[in-house]
């Protein structure tokens, strides 16, 4: 038997799924124990200098309407539109591996519902994390843990730029625009920056842990493009690096807390060694404590990765598997307001402000402190607004 | 359909088996998509106050000759009587998942060949790195990649110790002490000290990447028990972390080269900040670039957590899984001598040596450097009894 693959989109990632598949072919048919090829790759733009360009075609419904078509990538990115590509190939039983987070984050309970319904799968390890391999773990490897909290870095733009701000004391705009000369930033570098690519990938880790679609409106998004290169100098001097952290943990009602923030990491915990463009999911379970995965987090060949990984499970199993699946959600009333958010909290206040306590420290930027305990997103606020304070921050240990 | 399980031993890892799947029964058959309990405990002692007493039996045959059992849980530990009861499941079609390292590294050849004859599954996630999921994400998110290379921290004990060593300045002989008073290290701690257990590790995940069982014998291992309190603050001087670490890489002609080696890792790579009992594993391959998996490498619960992911799989899997699988080996002619093992290098000379270069750095117990370049192993060695090097290991950047 063999599979016939169609790849949606030749952009960066479509055109690693095609290096990396034609690269290790024969291993990769080892993996799924079948035969496999690409027989189209869809794209509106022509590439006649392209290797394989006699796949190449602008039609999707050469795609569709070609029933040796059992398995498709889709690496187009945006909701549109990917989401009627998408929807369609499910519909007639064929199963897709998408490396696009928007697709997921908006639509993934439609589109597992979907595969449900025609026997086939919706896979999307791609979407979080790039390379690093988080969704099959977490819904198989860890199939018998409670998970009641994951603690991500999922966004390697603002990684990197909070690196260098960190270890080269660079000021942002300036790590921005290093970023973008070194391809890691888009020329309009918002979504990145202002975390709503965090947002849908915990988006999809929650909906995945929690059984629950969660959507991106719902969850309370918070970027770097405010942190002053004295707020991650202070962070250091309390022992603690600067991170976009997208969290999402189980209160003890069983609503959950999802939201993306800039948050202090204690050096002692392996989340703040997380560097450069790196990301990396630390999830809390019953069983297994904790556990952390590791690695690069976008680029053609990781993101390649993950997407083929996906094509091999999918051409291995024609059955949906269940276990990698969630529920559509009307509301969102499980989803807890991000006033309930309850941490420790950085506070940097002006110079002038008189504070009668221990363990603050001054520079040039106010007085920063760590408060003692544990409070509410609420109650910092309160605090912050008594207090004058410029910046408030989530602390981790 | 409802699948009945047994349990082999009612030890440490046993116990937990039966403890989180009592705890998370329900999730745990949402996941496999059926019913699911545990029939038999097998354990010659008594347990009187045990909860779910009435399932403990002494006599193995109750278990092979009850044709209701399909999934069976290895947590004996050791090669024999354990080989004897999983090849007897396995040539009855009866899957099994074990946590059995030193089963898995000497006689998995054997036992992945039953299950294959037999059309069941052999399963091992809880023998290297306890909690964390390495082996399916190895051999299926990762299986469009060419691995070449994997560094792993495979054994908690020794962990702990250097750890101890390198932050609280702690003798070997104290942490050691320590760590047997904790529970980390057994009476008789030679297989971890001495790096037998890594090296079963590295044996299983060598086997697994490259395809052909490695054995223990064939594999270069150095334990800690050599290494000098100077030596971890020289590795600290340096900018390194000293950790046991047990890798493999393949090299250009084919052949591969496992080994367990004390070794100096550089702090701008995350490995160096795996600390205390946790385990870690970096793999290096072409699609990836690198991912590292982290977590808990032992306790109760975190492998019960490794070896209920095999069983849940095994539940839904009634046919072999080929991909996580690998060939006899007759001869290990594709294992590289130590010798040809090329890295940069650490060495200790006595403070008399009259050593002409920069980048020297001298303590009470010599002088120490780190090598320019690369050199093989066999060079390393000859320009340390040219030196009369006191110690010498290997450098990772």
């Amino acid at each position: 038997m063999s599979v016939k693959i169609a790849v949606l989109g030749h952009g960066v990632v479509g055109s690693g799924v095609a290096e990396l598949f034609y690269k290790n072919k024969k291993s990769i048919e080892k993996h799924s124990g079948c035969e496999m090829d690409i027989k189209y790759i869809l794209d509106l733009r022509d590439f006649p200098d392209a290797p394989y360009c006699d796949k190449f075609t602008k039609n999707f419904d050469d795609i569709l309407n070609d029933d040796e078509i059992t398995v498709v990538a889709e690496c187009m990115g945006g909701v549109e539109p990917a989401f009627t590509f998408v929807k369609a190939c499910l519909d007639k039983g064929k199963s897709v591996a998408t490396s696009n987070k928007e697709l997921v984050a908006a639509k993934g309970d439609i589109l597992l519902a979907s595969a449900r319904e025609h026997s086939c799968n919706f896979f999307f390890e791609a979407s979080v994390g790039g390379a690093i391999p988080i969704i099959r773990p977490l819904h198989r490897c860890l199939a018998a843990n409670d998970i009641d909290r994951t603690v991500g870095i999922l966004n390697g733009t603002t990684n990197f730029i909070l690196t260098k701000m960190f270890v080269d004391n660079m000021p942002f705009d300036e790590a921005l625009k290093l970023a973008q000369n070194l391809g890691y930033a888009e020329k309009d570098p918002t979504a990145d920056v202002e975390g709503h690519d965090a947002c849908r990938k915990i988006c999809i880790l929650s909906s995945l842990i929690f059984g629950r679609h969660v959507y991106p409106e719902s969850v309370y998004t918070k970027g770097i493009s405010d942190i002053q290169l004295c707020d991650v100098s202070i962070a250091d001097t309390f022992g603690h690096s600067m991170k976009l952290v997208a969290s999402v943990k189980r209160l003890d009602d069983g609503r959950i807390l999802p939201a993306v923030m800039p948050t202090l990491i204690s050096r002692d915990n392996i989340m703040a060694e997380v560097n450069d463009v790196f990301n990396a999911v630390m999830v809390y379970a019953d069983g297994i404590d904790k556990a952390m995965f590791y690695g690069r987090g976008a680029g053609k060949l990781p993101t390649a990765s993950a997407v083929l990984g996906d094509v091999i499970e999918a051409a291995k199993h024609k059955v949906t598997v269940f276990s990698q699946t969630w529920e559509p959600s009307d509301n969102n009333d499980f989803v807890a307001p991000i006033d309930e958010y309850s941490s420790k909290w950085y506070f940097r206040v002006l110079s002038s402000t008189k504070l009668d306590m221990e363990g603050t420290y001054e520079n040039e930027c106010g007085i920063s402190f760590v408060s003692d305990t544990e409070m509410t997103f609420a109650e910092a606020r309160s605090k912050a607004s008594e207090l004058n304070a410029l910046a408030i921050y989530p602390v981790i240990e």
